[in-house]
């Protein structure tokens, strides 16, 4: 016999984990705009509009500026694969789940790499990445600006300054930063900068904005060797995405409509205004959790605006909290990743999840599930 | 002064090129569904029944069946990076544009590369297939169903056999064909399929079915090396789909919803009914070209059902007709690629867009483009 399945229905959860976040109404509105053709001068023209934008938020002046048709971990495969060619010496900075990533990425594209370490939930020591790279010719040097595994946000004035003396290129992660904090990709000299939708761009997932400077394009244009991606090939992309507007694949046309009104909500809002309003709610979110008896993973200097980590204590079952905040509340929150499993949670408020009555809903939420088992 | 960005809206196109197609509207409903996380519950029973309804659509019992997180061009790369390790013989049937991509991509992956050609617009002959393969030791043969780029409909049940008779991998490229035409991965023994979306599914672009085979996936467990992209790479990705629910990435939330909703749709007509259709209407549409004294680039028995190459007459401007058709029809059919450029027409009916009044509407659109220049 054959199945049945049933009329689409999906819950309305408070999404208070580290992404997806929730959608606007006008970005959900957006994608249901008439799918057109990827080449319609229509779509073009929505093409440029989303450049210009991205170019806003990332605050770049960089041609080489668009969405990759892919998840957030799309993007970090897009940096890495167009800025290494095989044999290359690459430096990583490792402090989580995201930057282990890197890793793994940079040697499926044939770089020799090295690593500079720091404690889960701290961020990496500018000294270290300096003394790495003296008696290490890196040509890329890559790190994680917001690690969502850990709620650690890595300042990256310095750790530019070092890279660039070296004559390197500095590839940063602004996966769940853009947006929620500063992220300035021309003032800080960043030179391959991706992040994702699902994060403070509160846009389902599904792509992942990218911005390459003159000199990562320059690297790009003189390679001796292929991508070793196709689909993520920029030297051929960016021929769609660029003026000639060759053919190379179809874009993920409705998601390119969310992207867009996601941005201009964003951008009517104000970058400045909306880096402030996570900073003011992320401590609203950490006084009212100190004040249940809660510790912070990280500390204050070093923590991310978005996702807070917050230890689950000793005598509380982890799982049991996040299964009632569900059940019970329709609140998601996320558990931690690899050695963190099991030792915090990670709370995320992100876009229009970061405001007031938010904070109250998770501040209530979570004092039902943790004292009321 | 900063630039202001209009609220988002796009014209109500006939989409008649070879995808994207017209969406309908409970695909785009479904889309609406408020987005959820990626490990919530009910989202990985979305997961379970969007792989049940591909497993039907490509009629296996392939358990490694799901989307891959990207448009068509994603699932290409993703089937030939799973199945090739360097330095593996590869044989390509080439005779268009996606048939050229996959040589592009194998020798990205350190495939060694051969080719056999047929020209643009006629199928690959199995013969010359057989011949290659003497002295070609072929780990994978990788060969396009409906090439999308001149209109052939590759016959896969010979192929396929000769290509299991020497052990290798067969790997069909189905983005243009499937649900639209006869796609038997199991019956046809088909080791690596992939399609797209926004073709016959009639589903935004974004997501790319894909199946690997009891075979496929043996020989890529048995990897000695890992595949070369982290963000395709289906050992990591099925641990996720699978019944390990690790993460990996982020999923397209809103793009599962949709491809989720055009399965149902796929399977409530029936796929024979569904090919069935799709016959009918390009016979007509033949006709109904053929006495308006158009001919067709591919005899008849190698034609796709979904996309016709119609050969542009020697005194006609292809482009003034195409945008005649987008400017006072609404209505989009494709030109060529490559060397047919200028030298063809497109018209796809795919999916809903395959039926009685869009048939007449491309016949006298197309004449009104024609005959009042």
């Amino acid at each position: 016999m054959k199945k049945h399945y049933e009329d689409l229905s999906t819950p309305a959860r408070l999404l208070l984990g580290p992404g997806p976040s929730n959608v606007p109404d006008r970005v959900t509105k957006a994608m249901t705009c008439p799918v057109i053709g990827h080449l319609d001068p229509v779509f073009l023209a929505i093409m440029e509009e989303v450049q210009d934008m991205l170019r806003e938020v990332f605050m770049t002046e960089n041609r080489l500026t668009l969405p990759v048709s892919g998840t957030g971990s799309a993007g970090m495969e897009a940096a890495l694969v167009n800025s290494i060619e095989p044999g290359d010496p690459v430096l990583v900075c490792v402090n989580g789940v995201f930057g282990t990533r890197m890793c793994d990425i940079v040697e499926r594209c044939g770089g020799v790499l090295r690593k500079v370490e720091a404690e889960w939930g701290r961020p990496i020591d500018p000294g270290q990445v300096r003394d790495a790279l003296e008696d290490f010719d890196a040509r890329v040097v890559a790190v994680v600006h917001a690690e969502t595994s850990t709620g650690v946000l890595q300042p990256l004035e310095e750790l530019s300054s070092i890279v660039h003396e070296k004559d390197a290129l500095f590839l940063v992660d602004t996966v769940t930063s853009l947006s929620g904090a500063p992220v300035k990709v021309d003032d800080w000299d960043i030179d391959v900068c991706y992040s994702g939708t699902q994060k403070c761009l509160n846009c389902p997932p599904g792509l992942a904005p990218i911005t390459f400077s003159p000199r990562a394009v320059e690297k790009l244009d003189k390679r001796s060797t292929p991508v070793r991606s196709w689909y993520l090939d920029m030297s051929m992309v960016q021929k769609y995405w660029g003026s000639d507007r060759v053919y190379h694949h179809t874009a993920p046309i409705s998601m390119v409509y969310a992207l867009r009104e996601a941005l201009r909500i964003v951008l009517e809002e104000g970058l400045e205004e909306r880096w402030e309003r996570h900073l003011k709610y992320n401590r609203e979110l950490v006084r009212g959790l100190e004040e249940m008896g809660l510790r912070m993973l990280v500390e204050e200097r070093f923590r991310t605006p978005m996702v807070l980590s917050v230890i689950v204590p000793d005598s509380i079952d982890d799982d049991a909290v996040r299964k009632r905040l569900l059940d019970e509340f329709n609140t998601e929150i996320a558990s931690g990743l690899g050695p963190l499993k099991g030792k915090i949670w990670r709370i995320g408020i992100m876009g229009i999840s970061c405001r007031e009555e938010i904070v109250q809903h998770i501040l209530s939420s979570m004092k039902a599930a943790l004292f009321r088992q």
